[in-house]
This record gives C-alpha cells, sequence and structure tokens, in this order.
C-alpha cells in the first residue's frame, strides 16, 4: 500500500474549495471580456534559458527545473510575466496591437513552504501591451475597479504612485543613481515603519537631510485627498513634468468617469522591482489592511526587450488569487457561501426511476442542477447526509402520482407543478 | 537576445485558440454541474513513486521526473486518473459518496511528437464512486450524451460493451486465463482488420476454432440493434449472467429515458487497459469516423486499491479534448465560429473620450463586451485593421451629440437610443 500524501507546499483542492474558486475565476475572466481583454495560455514547461533570461541568480533556486528525457534543460513558469513576454516576441505579427490579454493558470516556486505560501499557486494576470498613454494606464484602473465590484467586494482601495514623478524628485534631490536601492527601501515602509526607514535609507544616502526629504515625499499622501497630494508630490519633485502630467490625466479620467473616489495617491506604493517606469499601484482590502495587496502592477517601457527588438510598452496587472480568495473568506463573502454540488436531489424509490429521471432531464433543461441519487438503496438518513454534505438545498421525492419538493433550509414543502420556477425563485 | 522559442510537443494558445478551448471547457463544466458533478483539482508535481504506483516499466519514460531541490523525487502527473485514485484515498471521509467529479486540466508525456500528439495537453475526466448499479452506468451515459449535445455536435455514436461479458465469454471458451492478450488484440480490430485478428488471436489460442468464436463475438454487433446484439452476445457467453443482466438494464434506461438511438451495442470495443470490470465504451463523430474515440471509459472495481484498503468502484470517462477540438474544427462547428474579442469597437477622438468611456460602462452593464480602442490617434486604416484581427462585429463612434452604431458584417448603420437592443439581437 502505498501512503497517499502530496508534496509539502502543494494542495488538494476539494469540491468545497474548488466550486467557489472556479466561480471567482469565471466572474474576472467575464469581467476581463468585458473590456475586450482575450485569453492565452503558454506552456507549463519551457528552456530553462528561456525562462531565465538574463536573471539568474536569486531566482534560479527557487524555480522548479530539470534535464528532460532529450537532455534538454527543461523549468516550469514560476510567473506568467516571462512567460508572456516570450509569446509576445514570438507571435507579434500575428497579434492586433494594444494587445490586451489576460491568462489566469498556475505557477510554481520552490519557496519554503508557510502559512498562506505554496509552490503551486494561481495568479491571474492582465496587461494592454504596446501603448503608452494614460487611456491605457486608466483602462486598467478602471477594469481592477469593476472586477473588484464583479466579485461583490464591499470596501477595497486602490493605491497609485508613479515611478517616474518618484524618480524626477531623486533626481532633483542627485541620488537618482541610488534609485534601486532607494526604491527597495521604501517598498518597506508598511513593514518596518518610518523611523527604520530614515536609518536605511541614511545608509544609502549617506546625508539625513535628504533621507528625510525621501521619508517627506513618500509619506505626502497621509490623509490628504488625491487633488492635495498631486500638487504636493509635483512641488517636491519641481514642478509639472511629464510624469505628473501622466498623473493627472489618470486623474480627470477617473474624475470623469466617477470611480476617482476608490483611488488614493499614494507615493509610498513603489514595487520594489525596477522593471517598472510609470504608475505602480496596489489593492487593500480596507477591513483587511494586513493581509497585504491583493492586486498589484504598473507600467513598464519595454516588456519582451530580452526576446525581441521590438520595443513593448505595457501596463499591467496581478491579483494573487489565493491571497484574495484567504480575504474573501475571512470577511465571510457571499461570494463563497453557495458552494452547493446541486439544486435539487431526486430522491426515487426503484419503481419509480424512470418518472425520477425524466424530472431531472426536464428540470436541467430548465437551467436548474439535479443530483438524482444513485444508492436509491439506502436508508433516509445516509441520503440526507449525502444531501448535506453538498449543501443541496432541494430535494424532490415522489408519492404515486405527485412530486413532493423541499426546501431545507426553510422546511418548506411545494407540491407543485411549476418545479423549476419555485426553485428558481427560492434560488434567486 | 534570447531566441523566443518553446519545446517541441509543447504550444501556446492564441487568442484565436484559447477563446473557443475555453468556450467548450465552460459548457462541458456547466453540462457536468447540471449533473451534480463537482470540480476538484490536484498538484501538477506529486511524488513520483505515489503517481507511479507499482505500475512503472513503459509509462516511466514518457513521464516527466526529476529530483527536485529538497532532494525529493517528483513527477508531473502524466493522467487525472491516478491521481485521481490517490485523491480519493487521501480525503475518503471528507467526502460525500456517491462521489461525482469532474477534472478537466493539463496533463504531461514525453511522447514522441506528432501529428495531434503533444506533450502537454488537456484531458476532461468525470467519474462517480462508491457505487455499482445500472443506474450509475447509465448517469454517466446520459452525461456523455447531453454534453455532445450541449457542444452542439450532431452525428455521434456511443460505442458500448461489457468486459464482464466478455470473460464469462472467454470462460465458457476456456481461454480466460489469456484474457489480457486476447484484449489487447481484439482492441486493434478496427486499426488491423479481422484476418490480421485472427491471425495475431491464434497465436495466444493456438486453436483456430477458437479465434473465430472470439471474431464472431467481437464482430455480432455488426449492423444489428442493440436489442438483437444484446441477444446474441447473451447466447455467445452461454445465456443470463450477471453482466447481461447489467447490460438489459442500462437498455432498458436508455429506451425508457429516449436515448438509446445514440447507443450501439459494438463488442469489438474492448479497451485495451485490464483494469476495466462492467461496460466499457468509446464515442465517434459520425463525419469522422477516422479520428478515433473522442471520449471513452468504463467502469472499474476498485480504482484506489493501491493506496487505500476501502473499496471504491467507479464509472468514469475522459474526453480527449485536444481530438474533440480537431474534430469539431474539421466539421466547422458553429460553437467555434464566434471567436471575437468584444461586440462592439469604441472609437473616439480625443476630445470625446469622457463619453466613450461612459458609454462603453454602460454598454458593458447591459452585458455587452466593449472594446475602447486605446490609441485614438492612429489612422482609420490601422483601427479598421485591428477590430478585424479581433473579429468584432460592431463600432460606435460619435458625431457631435449623437451616437452611431455600424455592424461590420451587415454594413448596417444605426443611429438609437438603444444600442443594448440593436447589438444583442445582432449578436442572438
Amino acid at each position: 500500500m502505498i501512503d497517499p500524501v502530496i508534496l509539502k507546499g502543494f494542495r488538494d483542492s476539494l469540491p468545497s474549495e474548488e466550486i467557489p474558486k472556479k466561480k471567482i475565476i469565471r466572474k474576472l475572466e467575464d469581467g476581463f471580456a468585458s473590456y475586450g481583454f482575450v485569453p492565452i495560455d503558454t506552456p507549463v514547461l519551457e528552456y530553462t534559458n528561456v525562462l531565465l533570461g538574463k536573471g539568474g541568480g536569486e531566482t534560479d533556486k527557487q524555480v522548479f527545473h530539470f534535464e528532460d528525457n532529450g537532455g534538454r534543460e527543461v523549468a516550469m513558469r514560476f510567473d506568467l510575466t516571462v512567460p508572456f513576454a516570450r509569446f509576445l516576441a514570438a507571435h507579434t505579427s500575428e497579434l492586433a496591437i494594444p494587445f490586451k490579454r489576460f491568462h489566469i493558470n498556475k505557477v510554481w516556486r520552490g519557496e519554503k513552504p508557510q502559512k498562506g505560501r505554496y509552490r503551486e499557486f494561481i495568479q491571474c494576470d492582465f496587461d494592454i501591451v504596446g501603448v503608452d498613454n494614460a487611456l491605457a494606464d486608466y483602462e486598467i484602473l478602471s477594469m481592477m475597479h469593476s472586477s473588484f465590484k464583479l466579485l461583490g467586494i464591499d470596501g477595497y482601495t486602490f493605491h497609485l504612485s508613479h515611478r517616474g514623478l518618484f524618480n524626477t524628485f531623486l533626481e532633483k534631490l542627485g541620488v537618482l543613481d541610488k534609485s534601486v536601492d532607494i526604491l527597495r527601501t521604501v517598498d518597506k515602509l508598511r513593514k518596518i515603519g518610518e523611523e527604520k526607514v530614515v536609518e536605511m535609507l541614511n545608509e544609502i544616502t549617506a546625508d539625513d537631510e535628504k533621507s528625510k526629504k525621501i521619508l517627506a515625499y513618500i509619506t505626502a499622501g497621509e490623509g490628504c485627498s488625491f487633488r492635495e497630494t498631486l500638487d504636493d508630490l509635483k512641488e517636491l519633485a519641481g514642478g509639472d513634468c511629464p510624469a505628473s502630467e501622466r498623473l493627472e490625466e489618470i486623474y480627470t479620467l477617473l474624475s470623469e468617469t466617477g470611480i476617482a473616489d476608490k483611488f488614493v495617491l499614494d507615493p509610498s506604493i513603489t514595487r520594489g522591482l525596477d522593471y517598472y517606469t510609470g504608475i505602480v499601484y496596489e489593492t487593500f482590502l480596507d477591513q483587511l489592511p494586513s493581509l497585504g495587496s491583493v492586486c498589484s502592477g504598473g507600467r513598464y517601457n519595454d516588456l519582451a526587450s530580452l526576446y525581441t527588438k521590438e520595443r513593448l510598452p505595457g501596463v499591467g496587472s496581478s491579483i494573487g488569487l489565493d491571497r484574495l480568495l484567504a480575504g474573501l473568506e475571512e470577511l465571510k463573502s457571499p461570494i463563497l457561501e453557495n458552494t452547493a454540488s446541486a439544486d435539487v436531489m431526486v430522491i426515487h424509490r426503484p419503481e419509480d426511476r424512470v418518472k425520477a429521471l425524466k424530472a431531472a432531464a426536464e428540470l436541467r433543461e430548465g437551467g436548474i442542477r439535479v443530483d438524482v441519487y444513485l444508492a436509491p438503496e439506502k436508508k433516509m438518513k445516509q441520503i440526507f447526509e449525502y444531501a448535506e454534505k453538498n449543501r443541496i438545498p432541494f430535494s424532490l421525492t415522489f408519492s404515486d402520482s405527485t412530486y413532493n419538493l423541499k426546501n431545507h433550509n426553510t422546511r418548506e414543502t411545494f407540491s407543485s407543478e411549476c418545479l423549476s420556477e419555485v426553485i428558481k425563485a427560492a434560488l434567486a
């Protein structure tokens, strides 16, 4: 006998988890499609050198890679961004530009498993590639907003910032050459606090005043409106510049389409990674700030430069689906509520089975999910345990010439001919 | 610059392929859910010994396996059946029995890539576990029938047979001990023809008469009705037996629910694998018999015996999604037709953009997919090339105070206030 164990950091998904997960993915897909975004998929396995590109180093250890039976060095994808860059380079001429794609699928990283961290997890990415303007930046933000609305999430806030504006500020301060280290430090503000950040900045700039100015910049948004913060940042960065104008234009679009209230300008958001060049953003659930960002991203100048000379600027986001699911669970979100395997369970005596199968077929035609209980010889107690385990709200039984429909939640019974209507009304 | 190549036997899925694939998967999922089947998922990577069980040998070379960074022997799943068996053993007490699950996801095999054969492909499995009766057999068959109907496929036929009845026949013939070899041979009938099969059977039975009797059994269904064939087979197998009674009961259910015309009793179907014990079946598209079976499976006695002492009989099917997609393409199936990325493209001048964004939001609220063209400075020629590449049927433009909606397929134009209605009517 082999022990049916799975690898550390990996998970089985039981129906009670898989049903809501699929529901959420569908909603997101529908939301993305409503904006004209299209789905793509890429292989799970790719050539290691293609996936790792120049960026070996730290990533290397986290990547599942091996030599296949044909002696090829292959690796499992560790994100959906690198395969997308490779995909863009390989198919540029076949794609309609601007290219708006989404990709929701698993990725693998050999990270140390810990609470909420897995070695196999789902990423949900969406990007607009081939255009660099405020309208595209706005569309990504607007789509994030409507995705969260579609998921029925109440309180969420998008924290927005602009890498280019921060760089203009750093240039004015004369520390632009240290921007990478500064960005990585600033990115830790939420975790380690202001004091520690200034300490670390001092080590980088060796200038207490400059460090304090950087702190003033990244905390300028606290308690202020988007408008006020934008004016403050502009001043700190030395007046109008292309980056501030872009932010200005995005803010105008958000305001004029009535969704600006969900966005705060938060210059502490930098997204530690150095490939962002324009707007950057993170998303927090108002009731669960400690959960961290559930949707992050930004604008980059040139996504596929490793693989093609074609310049492909873009803006994109990634939803951490596992983290979002954990958040929704903690918030007892209604979207996670109905995980019933079916709407009605049909229970029948052997002599009624044709009647039962026909009733089931008819209900299905009407869009009702029907589970015909397949072991009719079992005792009623066991049958109802099955219904309960599957959270099926209705049962349908037969007595001679009539149907008997029962709602297990309300304990109501019905002997009607319009079964579909009764069930649909109760489920609505 | 790195060449953006992918591995042989692997594929990128472009939107024109991914949109119909997702559509088909959704239809199947909805169909399965309408029968009370629930989704599960399992890890892509598992311990090699757990996945390979006792069955090493031939499979071994086809399996992508390696030592991970922690020194564990791991493998990528090569089907969805073994992980399901392992899953059942690990979670028996948490599941509602009978357990009806579906699982649609990728598997990997290091097979020699050739036309229609890939190293990464999608399997679509559905099983009923924990009950061994005609009702469960019927439900799987009935669900297969309604799945194919849901996909809008016209001509399809399910070829049904019973392993137990064949074994009863072989026992009567005194060659039951050679059943595995006989099964493998009989399974080749469609490919190599009657003569060759008899030749090979002779090598196994060393008895020409017995070989001819076996041929007579497996060809008994040709040109006959289910009823006639069943009577013939019963006689050849020596009269009524549990297997013939099961077939009888299944046939009654198929007839009484009005779907028997899609099923033929075809004793040449054996499914070469030796773990089937009851009904076995394959599915052929009437217009494409050479495509091979697009949905196959059968009843097994004890799926998870490698991992648990619990006896878990079941019946299940697997749809070869890639093969089915190839078939649908060849048949120019309507389900593959509408692969538009959006229903309407909104084209606007910069000064109209708020108007355009608001119109887009309103249409989306009405369930219309709207692509706001994001590079409004481009020439109309380029904009329409974009629409064409994305197969977007409508465009919406603005002139001062009115909307102008154009259907690119019919060249009709509309200046109405009920845009949603016009678009929905045209798309219906």
